[in-house]
């Protein structure tokens, strides 16, 4: 079976090429390549189909040659994840399987619209953050206020004065379960600079994580309205690298790094 | 450059051939190619390369055609690696560069008598096993006594009542420094059955790990020794899957699955 591998901020991906969808991906072989140590390695696999071959995604095949069929590491069907479709893209582009330029993506999240070069960063229109009020998160017994924004999935991002690199992020951070009934993805932010933060991420079902693409949108958020701006480009330091975030008035960006470090066969 | 991935009982490698010698394989290369996350992700590398093209392991080469230039993760070249020159051998033989049976393997530990298949496990002569005694370790506030053996690096093999399967091996178990100046590998034993063991290890350097070739032989020596024997075969139990031990009057060998997973192209 062939395969690449990539990663986006240290986010990894075993992609597979499967044009002509004539491979059968189960959740036993996803968990085998994606295990570290007996496997390729990864924290999810991106399977490359033609969307009209997928039943569940055929809707889009009109406007998407592509269908990103994202797996997380455990097996399990994901629907989106910023940083794989960055580096999906990227495969597609390195493949010759599309042109460079504006890129659209079947997900099961809907079609993501990708900007890819022949070389270089990848950005992906993230659609628009909705924002839900301020809570509160607590930390090693400091407690924290932050705002709560969704981009699909919730965040609760934290814009505060304590040096973010030396949190404890290795336990479970307090939150409101009233406010976030399914749990919440948390954003320790520092503003470091004109429209630059650094940012750590505890990630829902995950734990500490070195790079979120949704996490990186609500800190930018975040920030952005603590300096009194709702549009303009943010930089955003993640243990993994770095990103850049594009907030504009009816959606938002996000920008980095997608690499493709290997390609070769699964023998087992 | 092309590579290979195997592992043995989820020891894992990354594979480089390199028969005529004409690789930099850099300190910093290395590293970048066993990080898990933006490389192909190894507890080390194996380049694979013709014993005579190497100064270092040349008097070898009249005797073994092949030597393992075997470098940890962070780069720095070690002697040895009992797990690693068992997937060494399986690469050999997998590629048509050795035939089946009796092959010796150049190391910079010295020549190595591995034993190989055309499939199935891989057995390696490890050498004799020296004791030098009794000492303690402490885990979790509890002592426990075991036997020095020495296996060209320092083993405190603990034949424990205690499930090995409850102990908390995530802080450095306590030792006696005088006895072991240079520190010391910690292997905790349960006797399971006739000749048959569980080991968990805590390597000097490395903490926990799932597995490690000269602490299941260590392990098998003492476990011989407490039923009274000194020779015979052992079946030892590692996180990472089971090895066979073999303790003969003058030396002693391992043996356990070696598999090769996947091939191809580092491409960055």
């Amino acid at each position: 079976m062939r395969f690449l591998k990539g990663h986006g901020t240290d986010n990894d991906f075993v992609i597979l090429p499967d044009p002509d969808g004539e491979l059968d991906v189960s959740a036993a072989l996803v968990a085998a390549l994606c295990e570290r140590r007996t496997g390729i390695g990864a924290d999810g696999v991106l399977r490359v189909v033609r969307t009209k071959l997928c039943p569940e995604v055929a809707d889009q095949a009109g406007r998407a040659e592509w269908f990103m069929d994202y797996r997380n590491a455990d097996g399990s069907m994901a629907e989106m994840c910023g940083n794989g479709v960055r580096v999906f893209a990227r495969y597609l582009v390195d493949a010759g399987l599309a042109g460079p330029g504006d890129l659209p993506v079947a997900t099961r999240g809907g079609i993501k619209k990708v900007r890819v070069g022949v070389e270089g960063e990848v950005s992906v229109d993230m659609g628009p953050a909705t924002l839900h009020g301020e809570s509160t998160t607590t930390v090693a017994g400091q407690e924290y206020a932050g705002l709560h924004v969704d981009m699909g999935n919730p965040h609760l991002a934290c814009v505060i004065g304590d040096p973010v690199v030396q949190l404890d992020l290795t336990h479970q951070p307090g939150f409101d379960s009233a406010h976030f009934p399914t749990g919440v993805n948390i954003e320790l932010i520092n503003a470091v600079g004109p429209r630059r933060v650094v940012m750590r991420v505890h990630e829902r079902g995950s734990g500490e994580t070195r790079s979120c693409g949704t996490g990186a949108v609500a800190a930018a958020v975040a920030a952005a309205r603590l300096a009194g701006e709702d549009t303009g480009t943010w930089t955003v330091e993640v243990p993994g690298g770095t990103l850049s975030v594009v907030l504009e008035a009816a959606t938002t960006h996000l920008c980095g790094p997608a690499v493709i470090v290997a390609a070769g066969e699964y023998l087992t």
